[in-house]
């Protein structure tokens, strides 16, 4: 039987030393010039060639990041907005990662009820076997969206309670536009987002659901940069993993951070992305594996000396 | 220049003669015994049989129900499914439906932030052409979901108006379980729903985006079991076109559908899909499609007493 998810996510957390994701968010643009070449770039005109080239520089990516991060996080969107070739490519950078220890979350988003959502979760999160595309590995866990309440996100536990995987449901996002919608305070004092988490909560916590570690495979997206909200989503959702981007670059500090883990150092799983993939832009070294995996070693370090 | 897509919309189903979409939901299991035969079905071992089994299917639907309703709406989740080769079913299935003057909607429910959602509504909802993939039809308009805000919607809108298409907000879905974030109740007396109605109202209102008729590119998916909540969401929304699910199967009367309607029988399309698509299993009729094509009939009917 495979272990439970947050049990897997905690015990990889013990052995890379830090809770530490890295999300990564492929654009053509930015791609390094060793990968598109020096000269002026756009949207590519071959959706196989862009592929190819951001499949190229994800590999770099995961094998510098690999001895050092819990995670990676990859960025649906970057490879759906190329299509069915796209779409390959993210599966193929999924096993990549995977064989190289990685827990790999996919960050889908995605969200819809009943049927819909299984369908979702059978495409997105679970490992499928077709005869004519041999195994496909689906990530470790995805994120949703919990706007269409528990039909929408029951599916996605159901599946990942099935093949030992893991689900992060967005409560609380890094970006500025989300206050307009999870901020928002109810006649009973709490924000939409702290009613988001309750629901999480009571959902993550079913039977079979909750691993030894006392983490539910049912986790929760909670951004750094929300610090008005963190002490108490964490104490609204015990049993919840967050997964927490927006350190940093987004402008969450490192008391923010530390109020997303538990006193014991548990409980959340930091992401870094833009600051770790692009750190060749601001470095002069010839090798621009070597700039990222150095940027890794950091953001490690930085979350290490926190979450202690 | 593409007209605006309100407007088109609009035309569409003055054409047709009443304002009505058909979900494209395909599940293999359920497909006609014509497509996939009598015997004993499960999920099939074989990706591309599926897809194309699920592809005859559709294109069924889609001569049966193209003489009779306005849109198309194709479930995204049943083509994922299948992996890569069910996203390039898909998109072929957008381009057939739009060639017999569909307006066509891709129920994606995407909903990400900044670059992200920006990557999605390239991959999801623009056009596009590749050198190696050809020209790629885009539907006409995508649904998304509005939970993380502005930074999360305005890229799509952004996109959609660059090419003529449109957008529909989740702001109040049909399912049960949505009340448990759609139904709160504010502070201010406001749910949660209409909230969000109101940002999409602002968001929808912006300049270039509101077509001769009076409704913006931006519309509202409105679920129709949700009476309590419909009238003041048409308020709130007076430029919105909603687009409603849940008529009938789901529960939702006649006068709750009304209502998601303006005095003058514009402002909303009502969309069925299982009663329509799956017509042929309550049917005795030897030819599925004429059974489609007869529940697309019905529905249409249905829905024009109850606008005019």
């Amino acid at each position: 039987m495979t272990p439970h998810f947050a049990d897997r996510l905690t015990s990889r957390c013990e052995q890379v030393g830090a809770p530490v994701c890295v999300g990564i968010d492929p654009v053509y643009e930015r791609l390094p010039a060793a990968i598109i070449g020096n000269g002026p770039t756009g949207v590519p005109d071959n959706a196989h060639e862009a592929v190819e080239a951001i499949y190229q520089y994800a590999i770099g990516v995961i094998e510098a990041v690999a001895p050092h991060a819990a995670c990676v996080k990859l960025q649906s969107a970057c490879f759906e907005r190329y299509l069915w070739p796209g779409l390959e490519a993210y599966h193929q950078l999924v096993h990549y990662a995977q064989e190289r220890d990685l827990i790999v979350i996919g960050d889908v988003k995605r969200g819809d009820i009943g049927l819909s959502s299984a369908h979702y979760a059978a495409g997105c999160l679970a490992d499928s076997r077709f005869d004519d595309l041999g195994r496909v590995d689906g990530p470790d866990a995805v994120t949703i969206n919990a706007y269409l309440g528990d039909d929408g996100i029951g599916p996605f536990v159901d599946m990942a309670a099935s093949q030992g995987k893991g689900v992060f449901a967005l409560v609380r996002t890094s970006n500025p536009g989300g206050d307009a919608v999870q901020g928002l305070h109810l006649d009973d004092g709490r924000t939409v987002a702290q009613a988001v988490g309750q629901l999480v909560a009571q959902l993550g916590s079913g039977p079979g659901l909750v691993g030894q570690g006392g983490y539910s495979l049912l986790g929760a997206v909670v951004g750094a940069t929300k610090a008005d909200d963190i002490t108490q989503l964490r104490q609204i959702m015990p049993q919840q993993v967050f997964l927490v981007p927006g350190f940093g670059a987004q402008g969450g500090s490192a008391s923010d951070v530390k109020a997303c883990f538990k006193p014991d150092g548990t409980g959340a799983v930091i992401t870094a992305s833009r600051s770790v993939i692009y750190a060749y832009e601001k470095n002069t070294t010839d090798d621009w594996r070597s700039a990222v995996e150095q940027a890794a070693i950091e953001f490690k370090q930085q979350v290490r000396s926190i979450s202690q």
